[in-house]
């Protein structure tokens, strides 16, 4: 059965179809997605046991905790928090478990969720490319010397390129010099010689004896700030072998790319830089490596994105000029250098070779996801819009693209928020407000007790609690509205309780959601939709000049887009124009990886881009002074919200 | 007083004139090398006293030891041997230290030396150049960025050079990349950029603070077997600062070529040849630098020149099958490598530029002196010549040039002969013999007492005793000459007494000459002569055809032209035609030092010499076995010796 097969699950009364819901899907998670109220006030750790329904018809797994009797087990109740999708479902939803008629109501007013691609979707964002490698194994078939032609080693190899690959004005690499007479007389002058195509010719970086042609690999890797991804490539076929990740193990010297900064420029700082990330780096190689079985010798290639703090960092280049105004890199298109030079545990001959990047803020992981997600290619407006702790956005095709970077903080990570954290296991990552109550429901990632709550998690509480009153479009808490979750501290400041102490990790205290949290989001979702609009503004177009919009980055993977409408991180727009395309920058990674021309295209997306700096842009200011309202002071773009909060007043 | 001064002196009885004498020449050696004859059994040690002249008139220094009598001094007596030719001289030789009316004759059968250049003659062999080096430095005066001009400090450097000094599509290092953000501040804008020529376009190795551009320097180096030789350059004026040389490291691992290959085999070989040549380039470069006080960071680059073995050891490669048949070196042309790279003390943006070889035994050090003499300007056909253990010969002009290398043998280094040596102090360099006697009169290097007889000796006396007619043109002793100095040796062998015991330095051995010397010099010759008319064979040309002969090597400094066409190493041929350029591989590589223009021209070179194998060559052998004898079976390119030989008869 494949992983990306597809299953259907109706909810009853109401008739409410999800189609499209991936194997082993969380029942409950399926629900809150779709916007189908189930109980839930423990995040899902069968703890609480309030969302029971019953299982009508389909093929399903688990669905059992200690907090369901045995009478409701044998009447065919389960808990939707425990169980898994394994096919076509129907399920009803008993009164207890519900919130009223809100059943139909809520599905009725959501727009389905954005296009959510798979692995293989992924890999097809790009069109008209074939396996075609930078860097490539040619086997080659060469004469013993003799009285009658006795020219040296290195023409020899030279001359056989040519006549037999048809490669001219080749250069070789002195490593691969200096060993060569033994490398082609070993297996009696058949060797296999690995060749970059560089801006300056081709070059041999290496030669085997025997025929290694088949055995070609390539690592394509996204440096993140907090996290190090890798995927392991087979130049050959074109397919992913494997992949792995890990946290940036410069972590340790500052969550964010500031910090970072700062510390390389205290003595040893960017040596102690690099050598972190690159120890993270050779953690996930190895990963990878070891899950295949390949020797690290028949990787020929690495890829690398990065934002541009990370590009300099990893290549041991000085980054402090980027955070002093005006913001300047030491580079933007580096060289490929030699991975081992970096302390990279690879074979000498292997080059890394890092996305160019536009500015101190637009990055190469943002080259790269232009490319990997084909942007570069449509005719459509496109907005891409990768967020992490400095949303970058995107607006262009393939005949302009123009950039800019918002500060946008890290509250869509997690960080500003009382309980705030990543979307790691734990993290509540959807919150539904029961309307007339204003009880939470709640799901945590994993279904483990509560830790803390993630961006999406954020969101989706800010916007349910806009549209249950219990907020005002100002940030603040509406005081009159009813609802015992709602409190005010031992200072006499309002906040939102989420979950209950008897449900988090930590058992002793109530998950909640401050004033200040939300100041905080407000602040972010603001600087966005303002870099967004500021950017439009730039090239004389409106939000509805917008025809598509590709979501990048690992807190996508959790975002519901009617949320962040409400919340006015995004206007409103038809869910069909949205696409979530997962981690951007790998993609491009992997296809530059792939393909030669993309590596062209890559470098091509640089030069043709033009970053937009904000940071004393009055339009910008004005931009963003409009946008710290939820969803936003001028409701022009969010016709949605404007009916829903009226229908409150 | 200029070191080029140069004197003249008279000799009498006979009227002798030696015109370009150089200032401080030792008497004794004047008249040797005139071929006038002073008794002089001691080498010149001032122990023999047999060498006593009368200063007629003339500026002179010295002439005194415990041999001369008060009253000779007073009479106005001197030992030649211990004069130093201050000014024009008149001299007047004794009968007591003359050999009859050997004065004369002597003389008149002589020809006159070939050109022997002074260093500012040796500077001027090539024409047309100026100095242009391929490593150059830039001043950059740039603009700080501000918000309307934010362009990485990569691009903004590459916009500097283009704008101000029209260097286009620049590549930068990486080394330089990384330190770029505080370089181009740390002067407020202003930085010197090294920058050099490379066959794929300009790349800048170095960027520093503030205007460098005055101190700039290169190193020429000469990689010979035995010796080492550096040039402290000043690439701005074109001026040669210093000097330095010394003995190559590796001969503890072997005296020739094939013993270092063979070594070069063995487990870590490779590495301790490398380094050993390596200490011996530190030390000869921390010599010419503290000479002239320069620091190691003002060199931009350095140039090497060595033949193909020396090539392969000093940059790491592997050289095994230079000595198998079919004799093909791991590469011809090496790209330029990062001197600290090889374990070079040089500063990290340094390359070492070595010249590109011909074959396995034609190697860079003969590309460089085809340079460095100017042979690849010339019409005229010119016959190159370089004796050291192997003696490489090309013939050739501007258009055309075909080389070739004979396994000679090491005898003109001393090496095979019973007291041969290097032609360092205390080596017999000059011989004359006295025809009526057969007694040998000596001269050593530096006056010392003698160790044993170097190349220019040992030719001196096989020319001497053929003509005094105590050997036979076959190579054996006549037996019936009448002679002291001839005599059997304890088992019956004949052998001639050079030195006498007392007069050496060991005090307790005569220093003789042997017939097995006297074999190995002459299959050393023929090898030689062998080579040079299979080469203009190979070019359907004959001796008559060679419009000048240029000797390069140590060797060529004491090398008496007719004394070495008599034993039939070159052809009688007017001694305007001959021309002694010293250490060609050298003056090659500071011309290539200062001059891209010389670079291009060397690989030109490079490309366009044939090698002429002689292992297998019919024709190389029929020639060989036809130079075996003294000077040649064939003595249509000797008159002069036909003529002394004939009257022996
Ligand atoms: S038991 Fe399922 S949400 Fe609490
Ligand atoms: S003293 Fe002058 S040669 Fe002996």
């Amino acid at each position: 059965m494949s992983v990306d097969q597809q299953h259907t699950v109706t909810f009853q009364p109401g008739d409410i179809v999800c189609e499209g819901v991936p194997h082993e899907a969380n029942l409950l998670r399926v629900a809150l997605l779709e916007g189908v109220h189930i109980n839930a006030s423990c995040g899902g750790t069968g703890g609480c046991g309030k969302c029971k329904v019953s299982m009508d018809s389909g093929d399903f797994e688990g669905g059992r905790s200690a907090k369901l009797s045995d009478e409701d087990f044998e009447a065919g109740l389960r808990l939707a928090c425990r169980v898994k999708v394994m096919g076509d479902l129907t399920v009803t939803i008993p009164e207890e478990s519900r919130m009223g008629d809100a059943v139909a109501l809520t599905h009725e007013r959501r727009p389905g969720p954005g296009r959510v691609l798979t692995a293989q979707d992924l890999e097809q964002l790009v069109e008209g490319w074939s396996v075609a490698p930078v860097v490539r194994k040619y086997l080659l078939e060469l004469t013993a010397p003799d009285a009658a032609n006795n020219i040296n080693d290195l023409d020899r190899l030279k001359l056989g390129l040519k006549s037999q690959h048809k490669l001219e004005e080749v250069s070789v690499d002195f490593e691969v010099i200096k060993d060569l007479p033994s490398a082609l007389r070993e297996q009696d002058w058949s060797v296999t010689a690995t060749v970059v195509e560089t801006s300056r010719g081709p070059k041999v970086i290496q030669v085997t004896p025997g025929d290694l042609t088949s055995d070609d690999y390539s690592i394509a890797l996204d440096i993140g700030t907090t996290s190090i991804y890798a995927q392991l490539l087979d130049l050959n076929s074109g397919r992913t072998l494997a992949e792995a990740s890990d946290y940036n193990g410069q972590i340790s010297y500052g969550e964010d790319v500031i910090t970072r900064i700062v510390h390389a420029r205290k003595p040893g700082g960017r040596k102690r830089l690099r050598e972190a990330v690159v120890a993270t780096i050779n953690g996930v190689i190895g990963k990878v490596l070891e899950k295949t079985g390949i020797d690290s010798c028949q990787v020929s290639h690495m890829v690398a994105a990065g934002n541009t703090t990370m590009t300099h960092l990893l290549t041991g280049v000085d980054p402090a000029y980027i955070r002093v105004d005006p913001y300047v890199p030491a580079a933007a298109f580096l060289p490929p250098v030699r991975a081992d030079s970096l302390g990279i545990d690879a074979c000498g001959h292997v080059h890394l070779y890092t996305f160019p990047c536009i500015a101190s803020y637009v990055g190469g992981d943002i080259v790269s996801g232009i490319v990997g997600s084909g942007v570069f290619q449509t005719e459509k407006v496109t907005l891409y819009i990768d967020i992490g702790t400095n949303g970058e956005v995107v607006v262009g095709n393939s005949e302009w693209l123009v950039a800019t970077s918002c500060s946008a903080g890290p509250a869509f990570e997690g960080g500003g928020i009382k309980h705030g954290m990543r979307a790691t296991r734990g993290a509540i990552e959807a919150v539904q407000v029961e309307p007339s109550t204003g009880e939470p429901h709640i799901l945590t990632i994993g279904g483990r007790k509560a830790l803390g709550i993630c961006g999406s998690g954020i969101i989706d509480a800010v916007a349910e609690l806009l549209e249950a009153g219990i907020l005002e479009q100002n940030g603040k808490f509406n005081g009159e509205a009813e609802s015992e979750w709602l409190r005010r501290d031992q200072d006499g400041r309002w906040e939102y309780v989420l979950v209950r102490d008897e449900f988090t990790a930590s058992g002793v205290q109530d998950i909640v959601i401050t004033e200040p949290d939300i100041d905080n989001l407000m602040r972010a979702k603001g600087a966005i939709f303002a870099g967004i609009s500021t950017l439009l503004d730039s090239v004389g177009m409106e939000m509805d000049a917008v025809e598509q919009v590709y979501v990048a980055g690992g807190f996508g993977k959790y975002l519901q887009l009617d949320r962040a409408a409400a919340i006015g991180l995004f206007p409103e727009m038809d869910a069909e124009r949205f696409t979530f395309v997962g981690n951007g920058s790998l993609l491009g990674a992997r296809l530059v990886s792939f393909s030669r021309d993309m590596l062209a295209a890559a470098e091509n997306v640089a030069r043709m881009m033009t970053n937009i700096e904000l940071s004393d842009n009055q339009r910008f200011m004005d931009e963003y002074m409009a946008a710290l309202f939820f969803p936003h002071t001028n409701m022009k773009w969010f016709p949605r919200m404007e009916k829903i909060l009226g229908k409150l007043k």
